[in-house]
């Protein structure tokens, strides 16, 4: 008897389910609906359409092999049945059926199942106030939203927009808008920083101050209180000011669409999504899910934890294919690897951040390191920015985040320690991490084993560090006295400093600091201050040797201040 | 009691365990010497000196805020004592003392220690033919031999040269010659392959191809008989031709530098490398060892390899400093992680080959998949031909190796299962590898999870494949009867290779293969052929449910061929 499996949507977990099934049990019946007209597209992909950079909205649709992923193709490549525009009411789950509404010729009808799989997806969030109904207001979640959204561009209908929301979707907006169409784009974020729950603020700060030499303009900390016009948007209104505006895009992240599994009584989690098994079967053991509707174990705080990601979509969907045809695949859960580019920057992670570290209740610490991404003497090499986050009692390694430039350098990093984290890693294995070495890839001794190198210094107490935000702090408050700056670099990348700070700010070489301690001053807290943190790490175990010990080593050193925006030698 | 503590040889692995152990324990006395004049350099750059891409020598010996690694460098900013152009003579591990001869003053001298470090490191290994002593033959192991080589290149003195070994550094070399300087250059290898050792034939084919492209003449199977010349080299000869030459690079592999340990007692391996324990002590606990003079043990085969590495030195310097320190610091084993660039090509390997893996008594097989390294709409998206190699009972993954364009874009892949090879991944851990997503960076679907996918299909013998090589003597016996080559493209794709070979080659594009099932020839052996393989996967599929069974999918589909340059459409 042949099985006859249904799947509820058709974007990138169905359509991946669908096939696997079909390749293992050819004989199955496959029916996957979808209420949209427009399927397995790479949803991923729509700001890069906006931008430009995909000419055509069907190549989001197409195989590599440039052929249009339509109910066509599924039919006759795959055997597989698709109904579109075609939207799924309720779920019989005693009879075992789907009521179904054809918005096509406004029937409905009942489609009996075997196996059922939701792929219900997410669906955009919407802040509750007055004027998002307004046309022009717009949010990223279809391929459709995506195809009027451009076509108002090239009329040039946009002079300036504004993007609520500073995470992920919300920056690659930013620069699609920015980068080639010259829009004037603002982003509106509510929190005081950019990517938050992603990265740290120190490392969003980077991003951030790069988007604006860009010609993106950020509003943090503020509330978007209603959006205006006559018909059409003109404007957005915060607590703080008036945005006018051609365009609005509403970017305040997806939540699970879940209405169908709740109507069914299946188990919806608390943060709102279907609750799976690791073999991504509901508490119904007919009806599995996956992808942006269910939430996923994170495998290192061991929670659960809401990460939508059209690549775990993808991965869930070979898992419920192999179960559908009678396998015992499973999913173990996630590290939450992120990765983005924004203009000439990646910026990465896994694991959890220090603040997600912190909330999460562990005790831990962040390890920055500034390092060339190749043999410092490789041309083209360019400093990365990368940070370990451990947990101070056990040295096991919580996360990873960092900055770089645009290529696929800091993810390469970030990637390898994501693969262990399910291993529980350490410190250790961080430092002897085999980074494939030859110059043009990576350094001898590599940014990443240098991070868990830096990371097991400051755990033993050897290294004492500050961030930039803390540096700033203690800079602006230098007028208070009892903390003096001191300059380990050369004379001639000093200067500058010295000379316009001549009380607080002090040079010795690191090379010379032995020689010279008595020129140290013994009574005052010391930020020691090099290019990267290296040579600043030096003169601290120099001076903790010679009995100086309220030493703080500025992590990142000068290369990371002014890569957050902070210049101390210019301006009034 | 202060110890002292006595380092021979200061290129990689000598100045990082002196640094080490002085930020440990800043009282220690340490002496570090080497008989060359030139210190700390970064051997692995010398290809990048002589190309040009690197235009000074002294950055391949200064650290990377442009600080010259000297004595002198030594002496001020690390508090430890150099003795350059002073060679060790003899160990007296009674007495604790080393025998060294100072080549500036020719004079003999006694240093004692405490514990003494060797980083005696490498030499260029020399084949006995007549001839190696001529003028114009160098080996890559010194900065000073890169001087002399890329002074002879500056004056116009090499018109074209000889490599002899197709080994990384005389590849690297070979692209040095090509590239900038437009020399003639010829690469003479004793194996049937490039890269041999290292990546299996197929992949290093592609490799092979690639430089031929850009210039470089490949003879392999061929043993050097002698070099000739006038005092200068002028030609060299092989068993089946004679090549004249202004220069000759031998380029034959290296050997650990064991003299000073074998003379001393120390235990040295069958493979004449030194024997250490996981703290990197020799037989001698006060003795330590570290990088190309010792041998590691393989975390894949459970066994001691010899793999020179600057990478490895490093990160055996910090251990030997941790421990000389007091510390407990392991080194557990390596997986071989190696990377190349070769123009516009990377090639990159973790682990074993396939070959390295059946030669290791494994029953393996290799998965090979071709896909695009980023988002297939994404612009700039290039096709990466990746291959795991995977034992058949367990799934267990024993290495992955690949060619790419000559970004990070692969060795991200290979670095990622690198990472968790020594924890025994299988196919399963390989095919849920969380590769942080986004369209700029990967695909939904990794490759690399890709990968994964289709080795767990060979396995489970539902995808049965053929690899290039394979499929050329398939292709060159066609004539014989018995073998249909079944193109399941598009008819434009598959229209000249229908043409020219009508008897052989036929047509059916996978989506129509369903219905047309009846044109295909059931008595002969199909080879199934798309563009990358996956679409002939899917053919072997409907095939093998209709009872067509004698089907073998072509890896890598016309993309591996091309790449290996088996072109069946044009010439003769």
């Amino acid at each position: 008897m042949t099985q006859r499996v249904v799947i509820i949507g058709a974007v990138a977990l169905g359509p991946k389910a669908a096939c696997r099934l079909k390749r293992l049990q050819p004989e199955a019946e496959v029916v996957m609906i979808d209420q949209d007209e427009l399927i397995s597209y790479g949803g991923c992909g729509i700001p890069y359409y906006i931008s430009g950079d995909v000419s055509d909205a069907t190549e989001l649709m197409s195989t590599s092999f440039h052929m249009l992923r339509d109910e066509r193709f599924f039919n006759k490549a795959k055997d597989i049945k698709v109904l579109t525009r075609t939207r799924a009411l309720a779920i019989d789950r005693t009879k075992k059926e789907v009521t179904v509404h054809d918005l096509k010729t406004d029937e409905k009808k009942v489609i009996p199942y075997d196996k059922l799989v939701l792929a219900t997806g997410s669906r955009p969030r919407r802040i509750p106030v007055p004027g998002t109904e307004l046309d022009g207001v717009f949010t990223i979640s279809t391929v459709k939203d995506a195809i009027v959204i451009k076509e108002r561009i090239t009329r040039g209908e946009v002079g300036s927009a504004v993007i609520i929301g500073a995470g992920a979707i919300g920056l690659e907006m930013a620069e699609a808008f920015t980068d080639l169409w010259g829009i004037e784009t603002k982003v509106i974020e509510v929190m005081d920083q950019i990517l938050p729950g992603i990265m740290d603020k120190n490392l969003a700060l980077m991003a951030q101050r790069h988007m604006e030499e860009k010609g993106v303009t950020f509003y943090l900390s503020e509330n978007v209180k209603r959006i205006e016009g006559d018909g059409r948007v003109e404007r957005v209104v915060t607590d703080r000011r008036t945005l006018e505006s051609d365009m609005v895009i509403m970017a305040t992240g997806v939540q699970p669409n879940t209405d169908l599994a709740r109507q069914a009584g299946l188990v919806i989690s608390q943060s709102g999504a279907i609750v799976v098994n690791n073999r991504l079967q509901t508490s119904d053991p007919d009806i599995y899910a996956g992808g942006d509707c269910v939430e996923n174990l994170h495998l290192v705080t061991g929670k659960y934890v809401y990460f939508p990601s059209g690549s775990i979509a993808n991965r869930h969907g070979r898992i419920i294919g192999t179960n559908l045809a009678g396998g015992a695949a499973t999913f173990d859960g996630i590290v939450a690897s992120f990765v983005i580019k924004l203009f000439d920057l990646s910026l990465a992670s896994a694991g959890l951040s220090l603040q997600g570290a912190q909330e999460s209740g562990f005790d831990a610490i962040g390890a920055l390191v500034v390092q060339a991404d190749r043999a410092h003497f490789y041309p083209g090499q360019d400093l990365m920015y990368l940070e370990l986050v451990v947990e101070k009692s056990t040295r096991r390694v919580l996360g990873i985040q960092g900055v770089g430039s645009a290529g696929d350098g800091l993810v390469r990093r970030v990637d390898a320690v994501a693969a262990v984290l399910k291993f529980r890693p350490t410190t250790t294995d961080i430092s002897n991490m085999e980074i494939a070495y030859s110059p043009p890839f990576a350094a001898a001794m590599d940014i990443l084993n240098a991070v868990g190198n830096v990371a097991d210094n400051i755990i033993e107490g050897r290294c004492r560090t500050i961030e930039t935000d803390q540096f700033e702090t203690l800079f602006e408050d230098r007028t208070k006295g009892g903390v003096i700056f001191l300059d380990v670099r050369s004379p001639k990348n000093a200067a500058p400093y010295v000379q316009r700070y001549p009380e607080y700010w002090i040079n010795i070489p690191q090379e010379q600091l032995r020689d010279r301690l008595k020129e140290v001053p013994s009574d005052k807290r010391l930020v020691l201050i090099c290019n990267s943190g290296v040579r600043s790490y030096e003169a601290q175990v120099t001076l903790d040797n010679s009995g100086i010990k309220d030493t703080y080593n500025l992590q990142g050193g000068v290369a990371a201040i002014k890569k957050v925006g902070i210049d101390l030698t210019s301006g009034s």
